[in-house]
């Protein structure tokens, strides 16, 4: 198994959604349990949610918005940080073609790229976090859209221009597409003070507390703010393959899953990935 | 002169946007002074951005976010509650064939209709507050949108059953959209706890402080979260002309200017009309 370290683990630690099981929702890991036999052995990656079969949504075959869904590693659903873990076959996919280094990135990949749903095409956009969440943003919408992204850490964005990204520590200007990826509350207002009117912020993080953001913008500029979170698999793993996005130079760390989570906390490490 | 006072006129007087010229944005006045001799005499309303004239928006004949615009008795230029004011022709609307007390509407009612723009057809609305804005939204929306109004005020509330709407003061459900018109920061959070995944909260109010948001269900439902401002004069026009809408019935009080700001003050007022 080869698991990766999320800010949203992270927000687990310290409270965020009440959640006590094991973390764990970005994995590639091989299957040891199936009534199905052919899947016995297979390496696969996984969707995180798992729908409650029924209603609308599910309906529709998305579990990511089904009201009584499990999530791995998040709610309700032990996650890929322990011995073993659990999820329907509807949920997987077998990635044996594909590096593990790679295929590790399909979950954090998939909602990355999830963002340019909510994008006007070809637009330039500016993604506010160097960190591990606004960088893989930055390498998934790369291709398509005029990317700048704005940070604080100089080691990342000298990483991030070595792979071909505009990254700044400073930045003016009314942008008409930004994404919020610093994970904090002050990251929002900026995102609302950076937009020019009648432009679209998505927010990708989630805080563990809530804060004082001052939403004037949103009104007097008629900003559009999307929330966005899970995306779809099949888009990264897509990528994944054609090699459109290659997200491996932003680990800085493979530590033994049972160094997790106690080796984690240094701030300047964009993603570790764990073995297990 | 008949003026309006609007959530806006209290807001700034507490010091929202910091401006300090005569207040007064809703208005029917009759004009007394123009360069272009067939308009003295006539009664007008006017829209009330007045743009830079060079701007993209500007050039594209919406002068509403022309980022160098001054806002009649709102930003950078006397409103509609000093003994004279000034606008340029092209914001006013001659209204000689409307009653005044209809026509005074016009500019808080088309802020109201645009919050159309904004949501899907014929879906089910909740509406957050009974107050000026929410049931002046309530009554525009009511012809093609299935309305719900959530308020704390049984006057109020009793006074919009009577208009035909329904109008509660408890709900419960996830709605496809919600209008946030309490003017209060508690109310983003509850409209954002109260739409259902992937709906619509369309936010109306400014409020004059930053107050503390949780965020998180925007993520997680994957909302779309759209400010609204002004709206455009030609619909609000039509629907007063019509007869679609008659917010009529939500004045409460019509009071002489010089009792500005001094008579406001009492929380179960829906509507003020100032008569100058």
């Amino acid at each position: 198994m080869l698991g990766g370290v999320c800010g949203t683990d992270l927000q687990l630690i310290q409270g965020y959604a009440g959640f006590e099981g094991f973390l764990g929702h970005e994995f590639v890991a091989r299957v040891t349990q199936c009534q199905d036999p052919p899947w016995l052995g297979k390496l696969v990656v996984g969707e995180i949610n798992v729908g409650c079969g029924h209603c609308p949504e599910c309906a529709q075959g998305d579990a990511r918005l089904c009201p009584r869904r499990t999530v791995l590693g998040i709610r309700g659903l032990d996650g890929a940080f322990a011995e073993s873990f659990q999820l329907p076959l509807a949920n997987l996919h077998p990635v044996d073609d594909l590096d593990p280094t790679l295929s590790v990135w399909c979950e954090p990949l998939a909602a990355a790229l999830e963002v340019r749903q909510h994008l006007p095409a070809s637009c330039k956009v500016l993604i506010l976090g160097d960190g591990r969440l606004g960088s893989l943003i930055a390498l998934g919408l790369q291709a398509d859209h005029e990317v700048t992204v704005l940070g604080r850490h100089p080691g990342k964005l000298d990483r991030l221009r070595r792979l071909g990204l505009h990254a700044v520590s400073e930045v003016s200007g009314s942008w008409p597409a930004v994404v919020e990826a610093t994970g904090s509350a002050q990251g929002l207002s900026q995102a609302l003070q950076m937009a020019r009117a009648h432009g679209t912020v998505v927010l990708k993080s989630t805080v563990a507390r809530p804060e004082a953001v001052d939403m004037t913008p949103l009104v007097v500029n008629a900003l559009t703010l999307v929330g966005s979170r899970c995306g779809r698999f099949e888009p990264a793993l897509q990528a994944l393959r054609s090699g459109l996005v290659d997200p491996r130079p932003l680990v800085d760390q493979v530590l033994d899953l049972s160094e997790f989570p106690g080796a984690i906390g240094r701030r300047d490490w964009v993603k570790v990935l764990l073995r297990g």
